[in-house]
């Protein structure tokens, strides 16, 4: 018996739920989960159906296309651990925090690699014996650096690839590369202090919460679909450091978050926006 | 066009989905919003399905008793206003929140009358224009106080008795007679703090956090099926005094929103448990 | 024996707490509870003391001046209820709530009148026989407006002026006439959707967390000084109506949790920030 | 210039912060943070004093002690990192989590050596060059088994015991050894679900939150002074296995606040319960 997800998203129609749940039955496939929504501002219809059973994948995605309205997306999926490359910079507690978790078995992924335009991470990411590269930004062009990081992620074949406060802005060419594959968070809840040096920002206005956003990576920086979000509360004691300090608790646990809805396939990425499957 | 809600409980099988998505299709109901969870443990199925339409209830709850298992439950409720009947007994918080909710439209319930043991909140409830009724308990014993409370709450015959602050113990026989129809809130995280004087017991714990929990009446004092649950942080500062006033904020939080959640039919018992579809 | 605060806000300087005390000791006022901060980085201090015992403002005042480092302000205030005069356009959500939580005994002020730019809540506020004055802005400027509102409220003679779903913007005179004494609700989680209709520029940009903040109004629209904020979570099923309709919520919980400490004297204005003795 | 912590713990009485700060100033000293609590209802006094400059302790307890009334506990603490000892069974995610902010320099601690019962956890612990030490209690009696334990604890000398999980009842014996210095995290909100397996009693019972505390451990088995709490919600699709994945996350963020906390010497015990200084 094995499992699959099965991710359809289509132009909204009546009896969608039916006709899809019935091939499954026709397949002699079982629904462990099913989760839909409707877009009726869109027009737009998501599921997300959890099977078990034996699957014959190319006459059930037959049966699909000839179901389903012009338009569909429609992907079958193995219900596996997906595998990320990890990109970073200095600051370790994003990329501590995936490695433990992992190492703990509260997050099911493989991490291929990980790619630092400094060394800073190299001996982290060595204790738990995964490869690092060390790709410097020094005296290269920017073309240039993109084009070794490149090389090296797709020399892995990713599934994903996790920018855990990877801290240079990438080029509309490296997004291409990765369509709905880049993972970012972002230091700030978005859209509030867009930009350099957030936690500076929300101290010099004297907010009483902070946050952080994971979202996927698209060319307007800091405008891709979110994923998920949260914040925590800081008040008048806390000084910029102190709420760059906070915010890295906040920023870890929503990139962990966001990377493990992300992995199980429970996100479906409609215009700027997502659909989240909890 | 009509909105009817559709529940379904019954023993796990495969194909579910399938068949009853069907029976709506075959009726040309049109599937607003469709929820189900299975418990595989259990191996129970619970369906929600919002639909749209022309409906023929005769026929259309045919067709599923001949297709759903034995042993199934089955509902076709108007997605309409449900009818409350409040007991109180001095404590305005819950109270004033639901009239002031219901008042500014941010619960959609019809509140048919308010009970008191005491008369101190008739003045609260008649700036809304509600009925009041006050069966003093003082005098009459037991059994005579709840006929007057029930013949009264008959009178009405509410969907739900909703228990806002009601300090006495119902019977047995009370407690039967609106099966999992009386709504509590509990002032405390059930099951911590058991009986009576929680806040007191909380302080002298000097516990960190205080909630309040929303459930159905059952038998079991403080036993029923939870529907609602939520806290807040307290600290070494708060008297017993301001846990219970902080606590007043939680108690009336968590009371309307699973108010919200049963009105709008989302939620099933099963056994002494909830399945609530948000 | 009375009760009543010493709020304190000088630049720092060695032995402040000792000094202040002292003088307090000195009166034979017992200190009930005490609370101060030192923003080491502007080099300024806060202190607040709430003070029983038999109070001879005069001297103690003078005892403060002669004590304190040039450039300190230093105000002795009654720990009674404040008056407030609220401002409203339509929304019930919010001037409900601290009608209800007065009514309740869960805020400590007394609201001396509702002034509308509609009549919508007049019904409302009739119901807790408080005075409601319609002022329309129709067919009037806004400086004529504005001297008309300012007249209602300067006959009441409150501590403070709370918009509470107030429409319109303030001028510049209108600010200056009540300096630190208008609180806002803003109904979003600023800095972010800054401006008009926050809750579809939330919807469009697909957050996954919505907020409120009240500020004291300053000549800065939506810039002022942040006493509290507060968030909720949403998710793809919410259109930009049922936002709204969270943030009321949101809303009307930080507003009465602002309202209640700056009613207590708990809130100093710094520059563009607040301390807040919580 | 040095920094050191003055804790004073004593019946209240009238001016006793005038008098503390006093002899602070006397002795030139800089308060950089002050927090005080009085217990109203118990008559006790507790301040924690942040002193900058420079100290001869000798005499500034002399003096202290000169001036606070009997019955007094002071500290004069350096605040500096402390030293702990780590008690583990099998399960990663505490000491990981430790282990990790320790690494990227969120929490300020020493962690002097890890001991288990089982192996387990050795792999890990050595990733980060720390001693982990294996006291089998396989074919030892308790007392046997716990004087190893001891024997290996006191050689670290450590300020505090930190049972991140360690799944074993301690006798009075050695909770006697190590008075409020051992630090306990409890896989559920107590008082909830006292005893084993709290995620199955919180399965069982169909809770909506589930939480966990940190408390010191004192003769009564999960009824020491409590320092933190958090909680965390589920719902009815969580498993008692999903329950316990999810109060995993709450455990390791809750033992590492309440860590921060008491090394930083912001925790009070007073009886059965702690006064904690954010």
């Amino acid at each position: 018996m094995e499992k699959k997800i099965l991710l359809t998203d289509c132009p909204d129609a009546k009896g969608l739920i039916a006709k899809i749940t019935n091939i499954c039955y026709k397949h002699q496939l079982n629904i462990i989960k099913n989760d839909e929504f409707v877009d009726h501002e869109q027009g737009r219809f998501f599921m997300r159906t959890e099977l078990e059973g034996r699957f014959n994948d190319e006459t059930l995605l037959a049966d699909l296309d000839d179901t389903l309205p012009q338009g569909a997306e429609r992907r079958l999926v193995k219900a596996e651990n997906k595998r990320i490359v990890i990109l970073v910079t200095k600051e370790a507690h994003c990329l501590g925090d995936i490695l433990m978790k992992r190492y703990a078995g509260a997050l099911n992924l493989e991490i291929a690699a990980v790619i630092g335009n400094y060394d800073t991470l190299a001996e982290l990411t060595g204790k738990f014996d995964i490869p690092f590269h060390t790709v410097s930004h020094d005296g290269v062009d920017r073309a240039e650096h993109e084009r070794q990081v490149r090389a090296i992620i797709d020399s892995y074949a990713p599934d994903y690839v996790v920018l855990a406060k990877y801290m240079r802005v990438l080029t509309p060419d490296f997004v291409k590369a990765y369509p709905r594959k880049i993972i970012n968070i972002h230091h700030s809840f978005l859209p509030a202090f867009i930009g350099a040096r957030p936690y500076l920002q929300a101290f010099n206005r004297g907010v009483k919460i902070i946050g952080a956003t994971a979202h996927f990576v698209t060319d307007d920086l800091d405008e891709g679909p979110i994923i998920e979000q949260d914040v925590t509360h800081v008040d008048h004691t806390f000084t910029a450091d102190d709420m760059a300090k906070a915010g890295r608790d906040v920023e870890k646990s929503v990139l962990s978050r966001a990377l493990g809805l992300v992995l199980a396939e429970r996100v479906f990425v409609h215009g700027n926006k997502t659909v989240v499957f909890k």
